[in-house]
């Protein structure tokens, strides 16, 4: 029988702020952060017995608007099809939380945030943080809505890294992790990636050693940078499936102008991306991204005893994040004794299929959520 | 019998100039283009008959200097170790010639060369160039030398490109043909990657519309196109065997700069390209690549009778020009009857295997030439 989906409707992002001075939190790289806040929304009801809990990890640019609409909205939130009646992440049985990051530029603390000791934005002065600190951030919010534990910790890509993060730091408080299109540490050609978009930024004099908040953004830096993002985020095939070689006006023209689609594809997306995102946090949140190393141990430390069940899911034209990387995750949770079922899809979309190819992976999540909560044996998708 | 490998010693760079106004030459896009200077260097000796001369064509950034050492020079040439008595390319008994293309900026009529019209660097007012005038302005070095038939055109990457186009415009004067880790046409991807190259380039206000040869190269934008580049040569495995996660500096700093080897390398690497070529042939160059296309018959028009032998080459971990590019290179061949062999070399160096993983290749191609040169049956190396 096939569920009704159904939209959530209309949301609305909620704020918790907490760590005010002098309880600062600490931070991994040593430094302290108050007070904090975090944007979060939340779809659905939380059960008397706070069990039903489902928690949704963005991934570098998004923000805590996962499902349903902001009034006066088109679009709705970045993944939708996933979350509401009938969906995945079905509101109508479980209680589903989005939460932003701290380093972000979406509603939480971050080097664009009003810095309280000195009344002007952070810029560089906002502390080094971390995936841990995130999630540390994170676990605030979980305490202040009384969650003891989370039935389960979901997300793609960097939110991928935050739901492996969840487990190392906090084993028992998940229930079920779901990281999908994701990695224990980045390689050196993700780091590479991400050194690029960096320096296309700093390279940008309107940049100005980050302090460009009276001025406004690096303009052309920040969508040079996005544009390198987004040949990463497609594959070869998705890319000559939607631009293949199609002139954008007809013709040549030999003027370092627009000739190719793709050119003006890349272009658009570029300049979208500065009205939306904080050439700042993108500095901090890729270098905790390329920080992040759960590898050799670290993920689940020898000895311990980690009852998470994980659905581990990776997308076969996902270059920026091949599936050998969630294949590792796989592995370091089975050489632990721990409960993994891993799923390779067949997507061509590269990395953006975990937002865009829907299908398989709901019906894959959908069942794997069922048999957790109703405590039945995890269906193994596919054992490596 | 394994042949004793030398060098060809010292070696100086020639050059020929054509074209002298008021007879320019004509240029695909329109323009006109005159007088035309080209760098090329020779090893070797032309026999009596002329039947002996192979046209070696080089990559995006290199040069006319392919083997040898130039006076003082530490290294030799870019291809050295394919190219000397007793090597694939053997001076024992082939004529090479390795020229340069139009449009670059290493002794060749580029944007940077002085227009003999206003006593200024062309800048932007260098015409738009393709392949096929590359390639037309090296049939007039080939007919300078007195050669009617050249008995082998070989090159990688672009150099590659130009392979392609000879046969395609001059198919009566290539015997031989070697395309190595090349295309008919760039795909979107490869496109969206020189766009994005070509975009850090022009981002930097030290570009300044091209017009920067008074005040020194754009040196932040063009080094970051180079790095963009880097990542594109190298494998993801290859990466990971050369850089892992090291830390230059043994620890993190979160201050924006130089954590991990790899960052250090790609700035190190930008950074040197800017002292060694010219940010508006870049841009040039780049162009003339991304309008290349001889897919669809262009290559070899139907009815055509070509008598071109071919050995196609791709690397296996080479994601810019992926194999099965080269695999349509052959596809196209045989549907119009040429003798055409293929192999895919197993190197995990990326698009870059074809300058630095020697060995198989260098066994291949001696093969090749030794049989067409003997007359004999070309070898199959591996038929598709």
């Amino acid at each position: 029988m096939v569920k009704k989906e159904q939209t959530v409707g209309l949301v609305e992002t909620k704020y918790f702020t907490f760590a005010e001075p002098p309880h600062e939190m600490p931070l991994e790289f040593g430094g302290k952060l108050g007070p904090i806040t975090l944007a979060y929304e939340t779809y659905g009801t939380l059960n008397a017995d706070k069990s039903n809990a489902i928690l949704i990890l963005h991934a570098l640019s998004a923000d805590a608007h996962a499902a349903g609409y902001h009034r006066g909205d088109k679009n709705p939130g970045w993944w939708d099809p996933m979350i509401g009646p009938g969906k995945p992440f079905d509101t109508n049985r479980y209680f589903v939380i989005c939460s932003n990051v701290i380093g972000g530029c979406k509603g939480s603390t971050g080097p664009s945030s009003i810095n309280p000791k000195t009344g002007k934005p952070y810029a560089l002065s906002f502390p080094g943080i971390t995936i841990g600190d995130m999630v540390r951030a994170q676990r605030y919010l979980i305490d202040f809505l009384g969650i003891e534990k989370l039935f389960c910790v979901a997300g793609g890509s960097m939110g991928g890294m935050q739901v492996l993060q969840w487990v190392a730091s906090y084993p028992d408080r998940v229930r079920a992790a779901i990281p999908i299109a994701t990695t224990l540490k980045h390689s050196p050609q993700q780091i590479a990636f991400n050194e690029v978009v960096r320096q296309s930024i700093m390279s940008d004099p309107a940049w100005r050693n980050g302090e460009y908040y009276e001025y406004g953004q690096p303009e052309r830096g920040l969508a040079l940078a996005r544009m390198i993002g987004h040949i990463t985020f497609m594959s070869d095939k998705s890319m000559e499936e939607k631009f293949s070689r199609r002139l954008k006006n007809g013709n040549y023209n030999f003027n370092f102008g627009v000739d190719f689609e793709v050119e003006s594809y890349l272009r658009y997306k570029g300049d979208a991306f500065v009205k939306r995102f904080d050439a700042n946090s993108y500095l901090y949140i890729t270098k905790a991204m390329d920080y992040f190393d759960l590898s050799g141990g670290r993920l689940i430390p020898p000895g311990r005893r980690v009852d998470t069940r994980f659905l581990v899911i990776s997308f076969k034209s996902d270059w920026l994040y091949p599936s050998y990387q969630s294949q590792e995750i796989v592995r370091e949770l089975k050489m632990r004794f721990v409960d993994a079922t891993y799923c390779e899809l067949r997507s061509t979309y590269g990395h953006d299929a975990f937002l865009v190819e829907l299908d398989e992976m709901k019906e894959i999540i959908r069942h794997f959520l069922d048999k957790t909560y109703s405590g039945a044996d995890v269906l193994r998708v596919y054992e490596i």
